[in-house]
């Protein structure tokens, strides 16, 4: 952290800074420059320690943070890369993992065949909202704790891990026993309570960026999680908010190749809601996949027509398996094959 | 709701838009123009309808909004204006209300010094941070509990009531019993089953706006709230994020107009942390006043220089009572003078 | 500037950003952390160097600049305030400048009429736009030179000083002639060409701020302008593009704040193009004045329903008047009262 | 174009919108809602109609746009595609175009040796600056008209076509005679006086998007450039201003796909001044290349670490033929493949 002191700051002042820097354990070093003071603040930790503590003392005029603020996501802490197991499906390891399946569970039916579906063409994970954030109370608001355990029948009956995201702490029993891995959404993301008890849940988790959220921030969000001692943490780029309004959100896909200089974490890209319209979609999961994701999480739904929710976001099964056919080739290409489907179908999964 | 056709819908394309517009129980005229179908969709509760309903039919190019999508927060709804009342202080009606106090309670000593000077210089309602949301899990957390507690103690000691932030539905039961009115932060704004168990508690809050949400998404949220039957909803403009740095968010000042035109609810500005700079807050507050706002919420700390969190853009005591020497000259010119102060100190309070 | 060299970098590479340091006449001290070294780069003119040229070296994980990269305006190139005369209106001094007309001209009656009016109820400097820039070239783009000639005519017959837009440099020598001060609008912000060729022709200039650019991008603009020697510029924030869309665009009324303590040179307002909408324009002219601006600039027109362009964020004679009696109440608190009119009216007047 | 009258509103202003689209010769079919009045204006230009014209008439509630605002871009005009030729290279044709070089010419040495090697490794058209418009005044400003004539010589040496950009329109006649190719940058999109000069100069252009333009203004300032009947324009997304600051700017990917839906003129990708850093260059430029862009603009210089500009984002050669292989594998995957090399070198090649 680098601390410049305004022209004609005291003696005093200066040695201001130099005793807060000592009480949190860190060295300075003092430039004296041709007309300013200029102190470095030096130590391992710095990252952790707040610019304002600094701001704020008398005769400074600016703090300029050198390290990152955040910690366990860092390739510094952990060279990396780190792996994470949703039932058989590894993200962050050899393979693109594509997860996909409905925006919101309508039944057993509408599910069970989106599974065999995307199943048969590729994906290895299956995905379904149960409780929906809608930004209007008025709107469908999810299945709730019924599509939970619709997801653990479907994942009985077609081998497919699901995933499914959770949006508060009180739900984590009953669906801890149901899921795979949790996710958490973008409006959550720095909803600390869901972050802490999800965490503490072992189990894996997709942590949405925040539709504001810098990759900083995100990142700082990861930690919470990691905090817990659970390293199951995928990161997932779903569009930020900006002026533009031809799609719902722009996709930052440069973000993937930020996060894999700064993280060791495993990234992938849902471009179905940065999107927000089913003829966009594969313009951006192949961008995604050529980007270097290492999966996609895609709208999928029997009839986008007649869908409760997100319907013009969803792909038809036959737009995605088009879809899956120019991913797998590009994935090829980027030797980060399609992952192989993890099972069987079996009478009852396993 | 306004449905384009593409040039060329067939006549099926569009009978299958009248056929949905109907299932919702609205009526549809048909527009026959130049070389495009325009159907408009008519219907007194349009604006819970979601565009997305009719853009994912086939032959559709694009579906416009007419009606706002919030409903309870309305005018329309309410001529209004609503009056939100936190113990003694009223706030929407004929005075400005300033509400102050420090970012985290810090200890007992630090609260009732605040909370006696910014009643001395004209505050009616006194703030302070028990749980603090922050973006490191490596910042002080805030004192929880405890904190609540001398919320209580203070507010019978001076006599004023107190508001302070909420971050989970599990602290409801601990805090509706200490504070006379919650707020939820900036990261909330759509945790909905916060607002939800909020809207329930009958308590009156303060909805600081999301650091990404457009006017209606704050306004839909605010609909969560009073969806509950709880009415005593204010909104708080805090700034939203953008590409400018030189603040630590951009105030959107504009909004308080929007939001007097658009609702009945009352709304304030939250100057300290749209700033992020002590040197800032003044312009801001009294920037807040000049637009119309119905109140204030600014941070005042005793030792910004050794607050636990955001001493950067507290306001020392002396500053305090400069600025609020400011604000009231401003606030008798836009004949919204500032309140007199609520009750009288008494040994227990009232 | 700071440079922080990657954990394990080499001392060839550490030599290297010391040896590119000093051949820019740069200082350079060592700080060698507990795992990285941190190069300080010091000398009176850091801000002019590109923090690229050091972090383009191998082994440098990032570089951070202390000092702000703008020079001529900044309050340490000159502690200030300058003080910007347009004929007889002073902005940045003891009083508070309101310019006001229409967004375009479109005739000599339009214009006399609104000139005689605005001086009337105390604007100081008449404003009228001759070449408009506008999103589509099928939308009205002004009357051009004629328009230039009629603010001439009003000028003698109203006394009232006048400013207009200049969109090119070869719009110059038409424009000097006629006009007391340019206005260089958003979008030309960053057209160097047309900066330099303002700046040299001495004229008194109005720099809006780009949409998009920093308070510290609109300072280096501003210093294209002072660098030909020309310190009559006067800074307008006119509103960012956000998200949000109930405004235009969304005024940045921190810049007010930050630009005073950044830069000598004075600051307005234009509240008509950020509203974008009449309603909205007086909420934000005071809270212009509130924050402090040295002026405002209002579009005003006789007949907003029938103006050929921005008639929607026009006000009509009456609103002005009532908006002027706002301003001149906070102004008076404010202890900035509005300018005195300027001058008498000349001898072609009525 | 609709118009949502206000509960309420008389006869007499629902005439006066009528009457005013009828004077636009539009038709108007009113719809008489459950409470309110909602009329469409209906005609094939409806598009150029600003909303404003009806917004500002007495007793309107809002205004919604159906029909785009541009025109000459848009497929509804022309079906399409447009292929643009500069000197051999067909931009939106069947073949990806890569177009590299560096960010200033600095020398013929360095303009010539970029030129060989980036021909050598499949680019087909040779860019370079000679007109930089930097942030800042003191900043490296290009070598002018010398760099002009360089590119001229070069040209000839390799055979290469060549553009670059044009910040001026009075050095438009400098220019033509040397260059195959206009480009104009993102600060000046709608500086319109260069927009109409550079479209009749009938040279193809490359028009880059304003860094904080919308699609849709985007293709409006192509209509400027279309409107002189100069159908040789090339649209290139290089990144939009967002509050994120990990990337220079924020590459909006979808922008290709949003692109091609919207208009029929070739879009390409600069991946270079949207990452801001050589290491990113890669990510995205592939991910242009999945998300369908018909071209590449790369910035590539034979030694970055001493580049008089830009040499953080620019790539060496060695990673630029590295880039160049990836790069060729997934255009052959997307169909597009890379263009041949257009030209054999000349007689005065080596």
């Amino acid at each position: 952290m680098i601390v410049e002191m305004r022209r004609g700051a005291t003696q005093e002042q200066v040695d201001a800074v130099v005793e807060r820097a000592r009480s949190y354990g860190c060295e300075v070093q003092l430039n004296i420059g041709t007309d300013k003071v200029v102190a470095a603040i030096l130590g391992s930790d710095t990252g952790s320690l707040s610019t304002d503590m600094f701001a704020v003392l008398p005769g400074v005029q600016s703090v300029t943070r050198v390290m990152v603020p955040y910690k366990l996501a860092s390739h510094e802490f952990k060279p990396g890369p780190t792996v994470v197991h949703i039932g058989g499906a590894a993200i962050g390891g050899p393979h693109l993992v594509v997860m996909a399946g409905p925006c919101s569970i309508e039944s057993h039916e509408q599910l069970l065949s989106t599974a065999r579906h995307v199943r048969r063409v590729g994906a290895t994970v299956l995905r379904g909202g149960a409780f929906k954030p809608r930004t209007s109370p008025f709107s469908f608001q999810g299945m709730g704790l019924e599509a939970v355990r619709l997801l653990d029948v479907v994942r009985q009956e077609t081998g497919l891990p699901v995933v499914s995201e959770i949006t508060s702490p009180s739900l984590l029993d009953a669906m801890v026993e149901h899921v795979d891995a949790l996710q958490i959404g973008t409006r959550n993301m720095q909803n600390y309570a869901l972050l802490s008890a999800v965490g503490q849940s072992g189990k894996p988790c997709i942590l949405k960026r925040g539709l504001a959220a810098t990759v900083t921030e995100w990142l700082q969000a990861a930690d919470y999680l990691l905090a817990t001692g659970n390293d199951q943490v995928i990161l997932c780029e779903r569009g930020i908010r900006t002026f533009e309004t031809s799609t719902r959100f722009t996709l930052d896909i440069a973000s993937v190749g930020v996060v894999k200089r700064a993280s060791h974490l495993p990234v992938i890209v849902d471009p179905s809601h940065a999107a927000g319209h089913y003829a966009l979609v594969p313009t951006l999961a192949r961008a995604a996949v050529a980007a270097g994701a290492d999966g996609l999480l895609i709208e999928v739904h029997p009839d986008p027509v007649n869908a409760l929710s997100d319907g013009l976001q969803s792909l038809t099964f036959s737009d995605f398996e088009r879809l899956m056919g120019e991913i797998g080739a590009l994935a090829a290409v980027m030797q980060r094959p399609l992952a192989p489907v993890a099972v069987e179908e079996g009478p009852a999964g396993d």
